[in-house]
């Protein structure tokens, strides 16, 4: 039996769970088992805190845009994830050297000082007091007041953010509960990522109720690019969240923790979350990492300059870089905040698959159609132009209230038109994305795309290649996420456990590129993009009428 | 047997005739036939110029924008309609005192002298000898050359157009021939417009190939609105076309003829007409009249101020006034165009049911649905705001150029929201038309509205008479084109044949408006349209960046 790295892939519906050895990547057992988006209304619990389905009064309906998701079924489904993965090996559990986790970001939650967390600790009732997925948007107010003051005061943390800060980041969603549930805010003794949360978890005790020891482990990566920390300054001010909210300065007293990196050993498996896990204790664990910034080792990316592509429901395009330049309107520049050596750079797009979804979804059309369809069509989608901001606009200009737009329709314009003007304009934002970190000084040579839009769509891929006049190869792995935490954890399991001695080791020899297909551009197509990325920049503007009109339907909207 | 009119309406698809009681408007009998709009290919004519269906090559593809007509099919359609009509009567045929015609405009054609059109005279072969249906839009070129040079040379005419010629209008359709095909345009003898044309042929010879006796009788309305003349200067200057091109000063030449207003006697009905058409010889039969411009007669409007809404796949407003205001971006005001006696202000919006219907049919969706849905949101469909230009914006811009777009759509957006947000862009559209008419002096002070959508669409009706914050009434018939048409035939017939011894005693005493539903507006809706309605004028600037994307992007896709 080889050597083992399990890795979790904390998605927004569910978590994978991959058993891959260490020598050489190999996936030797794979799971997923699913939770819910809570964004219609709270579960009714029964008294012991289980789900009820009986005949009480449902709760009410929770405001538009919340996201909320249940803590106790991250556990019971990575539980139930892990105990099918090594029902594979039964009598070689004890081959796992180490155990990785990635998450979703952010997704954070408030707790008791001993882990429990705040809505299965007497808050059920509370929305604010529940853990908050990532695309929970309910803070938009509290994102305009920590912009503002950090604007106002010209705090030096800000340049690193490209100089705002986002609606689905750390301090907004904490900021917005101690605004509107003041209660829960006051109950809470420590808000930390769902990453940082589970690693706890699995280290200290493990089902909420009992006490964990100690304190959480923080990950610098989640810390630097969603709360605004740096290894040399820390968090910002006690006087700047002081000015944010009369009496918010205390919210740094509800950050207890160690930050370490990503790869870097949190603890070990405790006896009580081994038992759950049915993995034998004493496992070393890595620090969590975002979800998408595992995927670059998980892509076989170990160098500066190449861009790793995650594209899905929505897109994070990942770079590590040697050189460290503020560049306005990059979501975030962490040192090793991907991987240790380099300064990485996160930007992402908020609305990708999600968006051909939305347009198959709501008018019960065919992925498989349109692409035959869209195929067909020439550059430019026959005339018709998108903004590709169904879920507001991320990298470069960090604006939730930003949303999609369709130009260019006449009474013959075809749906696959649409499709396509929604693949190129994603196409154009990444674009957009890499021109900004170039014109920064930021080098960008090489790309590597992964997630699961790149073997749905090779079509897309096309576009993207042809739009960037770049070619694009693919990560190996369908389940890039998942090898980058495992590569995390053999990190975590060190040397003499793995025989890797660095990081670009472990990754060389666990991850790599597939050799076909790479997408090579069309010289002829690019030249045909070029006007039109040019009409797209003009349309997205964001000190354009197009761009306010959003932003005053959005805030009416939300009346 | 009463005293009866024939009212004839031809419109894009098919001709409506109704036979109508001249003394109270009562409809004795009604019939339709099709024709076809010819967009994909010239038919394949069998020597004989009859359609041939067999084994012979197809005819080459047209280009996109083209959309033609076949003038016998007019002719065979019209008789066709009127046998089925007097069917009702047979032996009482004799009781006709009159004939009206509405016909789309600008369609238009080129002759012979005697009347036969080109397309029937060894031309079968070119499409730019057959006639243009008023929304062929070949001419965009030619569009801009006729305005730059009217703009250049200060054109006095112009400011009665609102400053701009229409892609849809007479001497831009002409000047397309002249570019495209010189030996058609050089082979014309006659250009007129197919509602003059089809006067001609009921009141000279019939069927084409047979000389018809004279020289047409062209209307004032549709020369005032389409052709750039008045009743003071005639057309535009021999100088001014040949400065639009060399040798085009010529066209002055090819436009034989007569000019009438509507409802004055273009001439008495022909054996040879009166033969095919199953009718006695020497009816009276008034010259032509745009078709929505009938509408205004027809809605049982007979004074100024009042502006009828022909609502329908696109919509005109029409509205007569004792004050002539020259109101930049309105499509024309002529004297006497509508009624005799007032300034007749015709303005339009190019996609309106056209507009739903594409979203309708590209979708696969149903009317009726999205309406039950629409119906249950609040103003603002829910944050989706549309540009209702589809197919160009004609009043107050007369741009051919600009598209239709959705702006707002987020993940959740819906396509109830979309339908919503489109008959609400329309109803935005129309209050533009309304303020820009008030702002230029011209009252509007009462709002009628008849065509096809006002019974299909209750909600578009509420939607309009919220967002104008006016009550809206309904023309009492459903066929006030036709109908409008038969008051002009009893007119031309004359008192002694009809009793009526003024234009506004047959009005009123033919046509009304119903006593209910009259649409009342709903203070709170008006009062949430407000702001929305002036986010769409943001987003409608002419100057702005979404406009100038939009010709560009036009423009890209025409090459």
């Amino acid at each position: 039996m080889p050597s083992l790295s399990l890795g979790y892939d904390f998605g927004t519906e569910s978590v994978r769970v991959i058993a891959v050895d260490v020598s050489n990547g190999r996936i030797v057992g794979k799971a997923a088992a699913a939770y819910a988006v809570i964004d219609e209304r709270l579960p009714v619990l029964a008294a012991g805190g289980s789900h009820r389905a009986g005949s009480q009064a449902p709760q009410p309906l929770l405001p538009p845009d919340y996201a909320l998701q249940d803590p106790d079924e991250w556990l019971s489904a990575a539980a139930s994830a892990t105990r099918a993965v090594t029902s594979n090996f039964p009598n070689q559990s004890q081959a796992v050297v180490g155990i990785g986790v990635a998450f979703t970001s952010c997704t954070m939650l408030p707790c008791k000082a001993d882990g429990t967390p705040l809505c299965k600790a007497g808050f059920a009732d509370r929305p604010l007091a529940w853990p908050k997925l990532w695309k929970h948007h309910g803070a938009k107010a509290e994102t305009d007041r920590i912009n503002s003051v950090a604007r106002d005061r010209r705090e030096p943390w800000l340049d690193r953010y490209g100089g705002t800060i986002g609606l689905e980041w750390f301090f907004p969603k904490i900021l917005e509960t101690f605004n509107g549930d003041r209660a829960s805010y006051d109950a809470a003794d420590v808000w930390l990522e769902a990453g940082d949360w589970f690693v706890w978890q699995l280290t200290g005790a493990m089902s909420s109720g009992t006490p964990v020891s100690g304190q959480p482990v923080r990950s610098t990566c989640q810390a630097g690019y969603k709360a605004m920390w740096n290894a040399g300054t820390g968090f910002p001010s006690r006087e700047y969240f002081e000015t944010v909210g009369l009496g918010f300065g205390g919210v740094l007293d509800k950050l207890p923790g160690e930050f370490r990196s990503p790869g870097e050993r949190a603890g070990v498996l405790s006896p009580a979350a081994a038992e759950r896990f049915g993995l034998p204790a004493g496992i070393p664990v890595s620090t969590a990492i975002i979800d998408a910034h595992a995927g670059v080792p998980g892509a076989g990316v170990a160098d500066g300059g190449t861009m790793v592509l995650v594209l899905g429901t929505s897109s994070c395009h990942m770079l590590n870089s040697t050189q460290e330049h503020l560049v306005p309107g990059v979501a975030g520049v962490v040192k090793g905040g991907i991987l240790p050596g380099y300064y990485g750079y996160e930007t992402g797009q908020a609305s990708v698959g999600d968006a051909f979804a939305w347009l198959v979804e709501t008018f019960n059309l065919s992925h498989a159609e349109l692409t035959a369809q869209a195929a067909k069509l020439p550059p430019g989608a026959g005339g018709v132009l998108a903004l590709d901001w169904l879920n507001g606009c991320r990298t470069p200009l960090m604006d939730g209230r930003l949303s999609g737009a369709f130009v260019g329709l006449t009474l013959g314009t075809t749906a696959a038109q649409m499709y396509r003007a929604l693949i190129e304009a994603t196409a154009f934002g990444l674009r957009w994305i890499v021109d900004t970190l170039r014109a920064g000084g930021v080098p960008v040579e090489r790309f590597v795309a992964s997630g699961g839009l790149p073997d749905k769509s090779p079509l897309l891929m096309q576009i993207y290649a042809d739009v960037l006049n770049e070619p694009i190869a693919l990560a190996e792995s369908s389940q890039s996420v998942a090898l980058g935490a495992a590569i995390l954890g053999a990190l975590a399991a060190g040397k003499d456990a793995t025989g890797h001695a660095t990081a670009a080791d472990a990754i060389k020899a666990m991850a790599r590129q597939r050799k076909e297909p790479v997408y090579v551009p069309n010289a002829e197509a690019h030249r045909r993009y070029q006007p039109i990325y040019r009409l797209y920049r003009e349309l997205a503007n964001p000190e354009g009428t197009l761009a306010e009109v959003m932003r005053e339907l959005r805030d009416r909207g939300a009346q």
